[in-house]
């Protein structure tokens, strides 16, 4: 299974809004096959590793990361292929917690005479996919916030005007977040400042859908991201609103990118799972600008730090006393 | 040379006001002794090189780290040692930048018909003792500025308020750069908000030097820093004055630790050399008490990052672009 969870992983960013999932067949003690979720659109875990499978799967194990689903989506249901093809027995780390699914696959397979274990590796399993966990179980997106601080802790020299505080491989590291998630977030104000792209260019990877929360001021036609249709345009909304709109159009994962009231008022609904922090080797001193984040129950785990070129970058799970996160 | 110096890094802290020296001794392309400063008081380099040394030094080639001393001070003069061993040639990496010295060593050993040869990793030996460098060359400490902040850059939950924020393992790395110090720096306000003994305890260390910034506020007779002799209390006096007087007072090297006005002071007057930031895996909010550095322009050079604990360790050479520091 860690295995299968390895492979799974290969698919990250590209198989949005579909969670990531490996599959691996065993037979005899042998590895017969193998295969994960690649892509959007394309076979699921289970059907490539039938596909990539050297002779017969009749009598085989299957381990797979996530529950077959049971339903026809952009490709037919996994269970049905995993019984026609005469598996004996398949291993599940977690169950799948979209309605459409949420046992149904373990039932047919059980049906069919299928023995079926479930849980092996389950919390690394439901890691892998914290956004699709979090969508279905909490009904709306998961959501991480990058936050790009000078040594001082400020944001900018000051409001609407566009400080270049991180280096190149933090670009990087941001451009691979943008990737990794289905959509990002950002105020109104940033367009204004910045104009910007808001697309992945400093890696290979999937340009996200750019959400843009308007307030009253009115935005440029000829704006950057207005250049292609991918953005949604969300208009006077709270952080509420918001997210019951986004989980209802089946976004499951928001990189929020700023600017500041944007990350203050999502960091006062309380709704910020992961924290991706920059910092920049400069100072930028009192007059610029800070963040003020609400007093807080918050604290933090999964903490990973790396040098980032001159900068540091600080990965931290949130863990909110509220339990709303 | 670079054995030497490592040599010579054994005597951090303890050797101060001192600088670190190593030096070791070759004859016939073989090491035949070393030796290095160990603490302040017992013999220099050089001698405990020659004390170490197996057969005779005549002959041979000393390496040192520093130029040999020319004037009695606790020990008698290292050059006049090397020159009765009968050492043929000496190889120093820098000068020894102090009044009493600065060349008048090299002098001696020429004079006594010894070949020497000068700067060999020169920058090396300067980094070892850059304290040392500073307090001749600018007629004033080394000063560090350690400062522990809250992710969103705050210092405190409010004023003189004791706020814990880094863990035991930064306590350790703070208690080192105590050790690695001959004074530390705080304002009356730490004095008042924590009564801290602001002593070497969580590693095996030297005591430095507590310095206490005094303005109006009297201090507690019995706070915790008056149990000993070892205090100096400045009373209302600004940082040049202060700089002024420590250097009066032989101090080479001086650890700000705080508070805000402290650490806000020193940063204005651009005479922090180098910056330990401790980043504490919280967000304290905007009701909490932030840094309030001038605008500036610093830079940053020689930054090395370091998870400690569930902190992260940051730190930074300055180089201020007025030229003070």
């Amino acid at each position: 299974m860690r295995r299968a969870l390895r492979l799974a992983e290969k698919g990250r960013g590209w198989v949005l809004p579909n969670p990531m999932v490996g599959a691996i067949l065993v037979k005899d003690g042998e590895r017969i096959g193998e295969g994960f979720h690649q892509k959007y659109g394309e076979d699921h875990a289970e059907v490539a590793a039938l596909k990539n499978m050297k002779g017969s799967a009749e009598g085989a194990t299957l381990y797979v990361t996530l529950e077959p689903c049971s339903h026809t989506g952009k490709t037919p249901p996994c269970a049905e292929a995993v019984i026609k093809a005469g598996i004996k027995k398949v291993v599940i780390a977690v169950k799948d917690p979209s309605e459409k699914v949420n046992g149904k696959g373990i039932e047919l397979l059980k049906k069919a005479g299928i023995e079926v274990e479930l849980g092996l590796l389950e919390k690394e399993a439901r890691e892998l996919n914290k956004n699709f966990f979090t969508f279905h179980e909490k009904k709306r997106p998961f959501i991480s916030a990058k936050v790009a601080l000078s040594l001082d802790g400020k944001m900018a020299e000051s409001r609407d005007k566009r400080t270049f505080l991180t280096g190149p491989l933090s670009e990087k590291i941001s451009h691979g977040l943008r990737h990794e998630h289905q959509a990002i977030l950002v105020g109104s104000g940033t367009i204004l400042a910045d104009d910007p792209q808001l697309n992945v260019r400093a890696i290979e990877g999937r340009n996200p859908l750019r959400i843009i929360l308007k307030g009253d001021r009115e935005l440029p036609k000829d704006a950057a991201i207005f250049r292609d249709e991918n953005f949604l345009v969300l208009e006077n909304k709270n952080v509420e609103e918001i997210l019951k709109e986004l989980h209802e159009k089946g976004i499951t994962s928001v990189l929020v990118e700023g600017g500041k009231e944007v990350l203050e008022s999502f960091f006062s609904a309380e709704v910020i799972d992961e924290f991706h922090f920059f910092y920049a080797p400069k100072i930028l001193g009192q007059k610029s600008l800070g963040l003020s984040f609400n007093e807080n129950d918050l604290s933090f785990s999964q903490i990973s730090v790396r040098k980032s070129g001159r900068d540091v970058y600080l990965r931290l799970k949130a863990e909110w006393d509220s339990g709303k996160a």
